[in-house]
């Protein structure tokens, strides 16, 4: 029995990469999905797919669309959510994506140092597991299909 | 992971067939459903079945069993709605559709004219994604699968 | 015990004030909603609150977000739904607040003349209650609360 | 009808007095809530109920038990959510809690500042209303109840 | 705070007044509702509120859409529902109602004579409560309110 | 795509072979599940795995756990359900199952001969389908899959 | 605004009338319900209501049926579950309920001394709050209601 | 078409795996699923990933972290859910268990020996099914499969 994952957080370094590749070492049963990586073309898709728009707002807004619609199907068909926080970046989609997770009741992996506790406790405190780093993310998925 | 999408709208041109071949040609992994597309087949159905009715609104009443029947299993099944608005006709089953799938809470992805704007305002409001042509429904939809 | 209905359908003549009045009449325990009567406030109460917008398609967006948060609102607390369709108009956001009742499970009493039975039989197959006449509407309110 | 109201968002100054004021002043049928306000006593809610932690991250721990129980319960009573974003603190509880409305159905109406439109494209375009001020969204609100 | 019972079964004597009557006298906090107990009214209510039918199936088909609006309405309403199974009638209203209550996950109360155990064996697994009399329903209600 | 029905109804004949024989000849992508068809395993089940019971109303509340788990399971995975009614039996279980399928919001295509419709007119009016044979109900499940 | 909670828990002393007492004085909108409290009803009921059973099996088969009754009814309307666990009895129903209270999305506060955290140490991770008193449950409820 | 069961229960012996054995030998197309069964791991689990905890309460907490992780998802994923009670521990975790497949509508086959129905009476009666041995509960789900 295969068990999909939704990997939430900031696409600016290729974290969901080594997870991918780890999970592929270890051999388990799991497929992921998550938001586009591509940070520029996450930006532009509205205006690529509906073309030019009257500024940027409206920009955001065609975009917004786009990546909502992808990242609402592979949510939606997730088993396990992980939420990766780290110390840069706003990350509010990462924390509406926990939200998400939490009110649709789908397990919920917070990754974050442990020095952003405290702005993260409430998120924390839902969160099904919480750990510091994707090697412990990785552990948690792997008990799941531990014999002994 | 493979999505499937259901194809509400009119059923007199083949709109579909062209949408359901150039998902082929970009080897996506979607499949297709819709309504009955052979609209005299669509309007009998209930006597072919059934045997004649004692009129015009019972024979009617009777080719909706077959259709609504049809449709609410594939709507159902559905990871995604499409929604395709023309000038012409009435369209309210797609409109009824679009309603459906928005309570559902899948996403739905409008197609229709710019000029259309004004009476679908609230439906394209409540709609994942809006554009305007076949082609552009189809990259919202390959853009799920897009690695980067 | 109340009853809470939602009116769904067009909103160029008074066909709300008055079923809302023989619901008085008849000393009914029930209360209504329905979409912002004032066609004009209703198109422009986007650009009424947010302020001016950068093009038609821009301000009916505006305005659909406000005509949505009232309507969804109302809908949701509604225990039945009306749809009355008349022979004007394209009626698209009628058409997809039925959709939404049936998804919901929310009964639906749809109103229409006989003559619009052929493109509303889908819709028609799927209500619970199909009338011709605002009166026949109340009438059937009135049978909830009958005790012979 | 009465409509309650959960007021999502930093708990750094009294925009939620001023709201509920101006609310008052209009004789809005509206009731509000939202999480505890006072922040010294919002961190120190565990050690308050459960007596002393062994150590700041079950300090944060102990005391989002408490403020988690009270958002929830209210956040689960309300027929809409509205969401302010500043320019300062974190605010992930404010993003948790929108992915948390638009989950379960519950329309959202984001307040923030349109330098902040960018960071909050995604959660924008899933809310049902984007305003820029508090009295914007108490607009949206009065016109949930008006006439005409 | 108050129950609402849903009284479910054969309309042709008067055993849901006697039940109201007993639970007056009791005081106890429930109000109770139920099919239109006027066997020709709720035979006829289609071509009362419609007009003329085209042959009886299409009258008992008018007075289905009007007696499914009443007990849709309040069997959603309910809290609990009873379901009372006799010697005569085929009563498929009764045994349909109940099979909407368990999937609905509405506790029910079976009142049949011991004599209908065998035929009514899954349903009585099903439901919450089996008894043989009405007056056992009724302390079964009453037991919810017991101090001690 | 494949479609899972469930069959409700008496189980004294070979219906369910017959449609299942027609179904086969007619390729369609659909499988079947229903209740125990021997009846007299069907009564005794409950025996046969947990041993003698203190009299035949234990004897069939026994079996009944066993045949509700059974349907139960079959029921919650269906797509469709199709229950059959004929002029014998009681036939109290097809109409739960009935009402159990239209609560959970799955198409009934409900099969009976035309003199029983007054006492099935509910049903048939909640029904998605109504005919009078089984060959019409396959070609009604025949008519999901047809592309013209 | 008030809630309603459920106390889950043993019933053999009077935790339940010192935790109402304690929050009569404390004004809180709050109501509560709960199993019966009377040992020797609960354990008789269904004989009271049903008439003699064969045997001790039978006996409390059909208590449980009325038990339930009243258990389910209250769990479904309440707005949180108190759950305590004390060091006698076995408390299975308590830690039924506490599990039905988080697969229904209720917040569950567990009342524990802290020498039996090691037994449950996966419903109090389920828990939204866990605490070592009555009084710190009170205390739990109160912070709903503070202004500051 | 296969079934899959989650195995609640204690994990002090080898009960699991009999059942599993037993069911490849008659080739039921079930898989089963379950808690980590190596005691000393369950308990140790959260300081193995997450690393050293302050005191017995917090290496408890983060052991039922990864446990509730792994049993959340499985239990989620099961069709039916069976819960074996025995004369020794607790087992609050089963009975949290089964209150949970109860509220979430799995059915429930209740495996424990007659001498503990009396505390069990509750969660019997909310059973689909009880009996006294895994042998039973295997051939329980052996009769969804039987063609006769």
């Amino acid at each position: 029995m295969t068990i999909h994952v939704y990997l939430a957080g900031q696409i600016h370094d290729d974290w969901r990469k080594e997870l991918k590749a780890a999970a592929d070492k270890k051999n388990l049963p799991v497929t992921f999905s998550g938001p586009m990586e591509n940070h520029s073309r996450s930006d532009g898709i509205g205006e690529e797919i509906m073309g030019d728009q009257p500024g940027p707002v409206y920009r955001d807004d065609a975009a917004s669309q786009l990546n909502n619609l992808r990242t609402r199907v592979w949510l939606e068909k997730a088993d396990i959510v992980v939420a990766l926080f780290g110390e840069e970046y706003r990350q509010w989609n990462t924390a509406m994506d926990a939200g998400a997770a939490i009110a649709l009741d789908k397990p919920l992996i917070l990754v974050r140092p442990e020095k952003l506790h405290h702005p993260l406790k409430e998120i924390s405190q839902k969160a099904q597991v919480t750990v510091e780093t994707i090697d412990q993310a990785l552990e948690a998925l792997a008990y799941l299909f531990a014999d002994e």
